[in-house]
């Protein structure tokens, strides 16, 4: 485990939450936070302590009218009260000796108020002063899947190798919805909010030494302390994939950054600069960020070049695709003659194509991998192919199946075809995408599919146009990294 | 009903499957054209004929060994035949007396044989001669599900307002597949292939007279009649809502399009230049079609201007989407002082935003309710907003709910939503769009609300992005009609 400053925010032995709703179902959504924590296990393991003067039980949790009637250790607390109640639990979470604090509280300087702005620095001050860190105020706190920290329900309980960093609570969730449904699992997920004590380049500082983040993604709106940011971002991004998105790049993005964190804005050539000097990678919009994050946790993050080739999908699919991707500069080089044999020999002429993209049969699992495997062989850098599932309508006896017998074929089918792009990817050595599109596959089979493939190392893009950008984005990149060492 | 000479191939009273497998359900994929017509019912109301001369009965129907042995008048013929079996059909049609036919069958034209192409000359000639209207070859021929023809399984079965005319079987699939898990439903839709006979200015020109027609969307790869095409487009785009997606635009594309349906390339500058002057829209993309597709068919169409509101979704998606908006020249002005103040009432001031990007409470049906209505009196030309579900997590009896009790919860609060968009659509006279994001609803819950809200007249898009795309596309396509007679 690394020794970094920081590191012990990450584990907190005894947790409370002050001020958590006596019906944690109820409306208004702070109770969400207990759930979501007790989801994870978090209680199971360490202590777990309500905090509500109303009640003396929460969701099966014994509850304490202060912070300080716990009579166990707390090293964080989640405060959820009004901002009026603030300096009182700041004086007592000192009394107890915590090592942190996270304010989901909003209403100080985000709101453009001077005297709320001047209550934070001071509460702030406060405690830091008395060793105490602070997370926020404004925002969701922390995800630490293998400790069991969480901030909304439905989040993987597994950690992962991907660090999120966020001024925004929601986008954190959307994120790990998101990339949690294709596969994605996270080390930690922090949303800082107005980041009025630990903000932006403190967490990219203690990524660097993380050793269970390989991968860091940040979706910024103001930077505070420009100078001590391009420096975190440059240590960073020099030995690990860093994923920035900058939000308020625009007149009216901006304005709205300004009303939601109390940001400032920056100008899209700023921020592009800055991503160009430290070797960062630039989301320009929250599917990037995704699609890059997939990109550089998979096999995918070793293309080296523009030559595509495209397997399946059906002939106006292959056209449409062809201008996707060349929209994007990639390629489509024509396929050797002795490749065009070798598809020839098991594929009818009929409505099939044997050159790039290659529209053959792929209506079995052995003809796709019979096809993707004499295709892998070509002269191409990465293989982009439509997987196709076999789907019996009747069991071994002949008979029609019923709808949970079809779903479970389904299922197995698409593990099956995700296997097999994972094991055709390792043997050829050449990067696949499996395109995962709206094709009548159920959302259920299509999102096991995806986490399947993932596991195995194989990237899954919903549409050509955005598996492009990520082989786009990618390639530039690596161009622009030139100097620095290669990290994937 | 439209007297127009080609209605008649949308209403026949009986069909043959000729060359039908055997095993409908086996490998191969042509045996889906009777399962997909049995699963609209049409059998039921026609007399729909499998042909295969090794059967006696396929999927409970009485099998013919050939054309001439049905006992009763055939309209239409599926070709499913291999292309060397085809002039032998030819002739048995003419002979039975069919008035259109469509060949699945490929390998003519589209395989750049010379010989082959010869070969569908001389067969499309014999036909129309004798009065026979022909669909392809190379294609999936038509999905009319007021009659009860399909050539893909899970298409609706109730008739749209919606024609769609493809040259690509697979894409025109993948357009009833998405838009209809949008709820849109549709006319007739035609797969044409290399269009030996009928091809796109046929069906065009067919749609101003089709009275269930109220907009068309084509995608198209190569244009046979540069001409005929132009008029009809010109004709057609002036009554009708028409939007037009070409394949095949870039370098690589069009290389695609030839293998496909051997159609020659086009330029962007040429499709372009089109679409300005006929007053046609031009999709991009696929997902441009979709969009625009839904746009024009919702409340949506009748958005006048560039100023957005954008209500709820959490501060840091306010700030992204504000970016968005931007970039497709949407405004977000500043909400008025009175409308500010109105909001105040009953906004609590932490963690939201009485300004535009309205970051306001939607946590409740009511709270959403009362912020859209207050916010759609303000000086904006479209409301964008993020519907709230009311997921209640435990019953009347206040008894935690099962998985079923959830889900079943979760499906009414989706509908209650969309019936309160459809509502505040309808009583505040200002286009609502409703963004259904990837935020932790299932997918099942996500299209009942995309499904209610559309029946409703209102527009469901996922991303910020592609609904900022469709309202910049309906303004400039407004725009550019200007002179042409209103017709949303």
């Amino acid at each position: 485990m690394s020794s970094h400053p920081l590191e012990s925010i990450f584990h907190p032995r005894g947790t409370a939450l002050v001020g958590v709703p006596s019906d944690p179902n109820g409306p208004g959504g702070s109770g969400g936070f207990l759930t979501s924590i007790m989801e994870q296990g978090y209680h199971e393991r360490f202590g777990l302590y309500p905090v509500n003067p109303k009640a003396t039980e929460i969701a099966g949790l014994k509850c304490y009218p202060t912070l300080l009637d716990i009579d166990a250790p707390v090293d964080h607390v989640i405060s959820l009260v009004p901002a009026r109640v603030v300096p009182t639990l700041v004086e007592q979470a000192i009394q107890k000796g915590v090592r942190s604090i996270h304010f989901f509280t909003a209403g100080f300087s985000e709101t453009g108020d001077a005297e709320m702005a001047q209550v934070e620095r001071t509460m702030v001050k406060r405690l830091t002063d008395a060793g105490i860190r602070v997370i926020g105020p404004n925002c969701m706190g922390l995800y630490v899947p293998g400790v069991g920290l969480a901030f909304m329900g439905g989040f993987p309980k597994e950690p992962g190798n991907v660090m999120l960093i966020s001024q925004s609570g929601a986008n954190a969730g959307d994120v790990v919805h998101n990339l949690g449904r294709r596969g994605a699992r996270f080390s930690k997920v922090i949303s800082f909010g107005n980041g009025s004590d630990l903000r932006a380049h403190h967490f990219l500082d203690y990524a660097i030494s993380d050793e269970q983040t390989e991968v860091v993604t940040a979706y910024i709106e103001g930077v505070q302390d420009g100078r001590k940011f391009f420096e975190a971002v440059k240590r960073l991004a020099a030995v690990k994939p860093t994923i920035l998105l900058k939000g308020g790049l625009t007149g009216a993005g901006a304005r709205a950054a300004h009303s939601h964190t109390g940001s400032l804005a920056g100008s899209t050539q700023v921020f592009d600069a800055m991503c160009r000097q430290t070797g960062a990678f630039r989301a320009e919009t929250m599917e990037d960020l995704h699609d890059l994050t997939i990109a550089v946790t998979t096999g995918l993050k070793r293309v080296k070049g523009r030559d595509v080739a495209l397997v399946g999908g059906g002939g106006g699919f292959a056209v449409l695709s062809s201008d996707s991707l060349a929209r994007e500069g990639l390629d489509l080089p024509p396929a050797p003659q002795e490749l065009k044999d070798a598809l020839h020999e098991f594929m009818p002429i009929a409505g099939t194509s044997a050159n790039n993209p290659f529209d053959t049969n792929m209506s079995t699992p052995e003809l796709s991998e019979r096809a993707l495997r004499i295709v892998a062989r070509g002269p191409f850098d990465v293989v982009i192919a439509t997987p196709s599932f076999d789907r019996p309508q009747r069991g071994p006896d002949d008979e029609p199946l019923d709808t949970e017998a079809k779903r479970k074929h389904a299922l197995e089918a698409a593990e099956k075809a995700a296997e097999q792009f994972g094991r055709l990817q390792a043997e050829t050595g050449v990067p696949f995408i499996a395109l995962m599109r709206d094709r009548g596959a159920s959302p259920e089979v299509a999102d096991r599919f995806a986490q399947e493939a993932y596991r195995r190392g194989v990237a899954v893009y919903p549409t050509i146009h955005r598996a492009a950008r990520a082989v786009a984005g990618l390639l530039e990149w690596r161009e622009r990294r030139a100097g620095l060492p290669e990290i994937v």
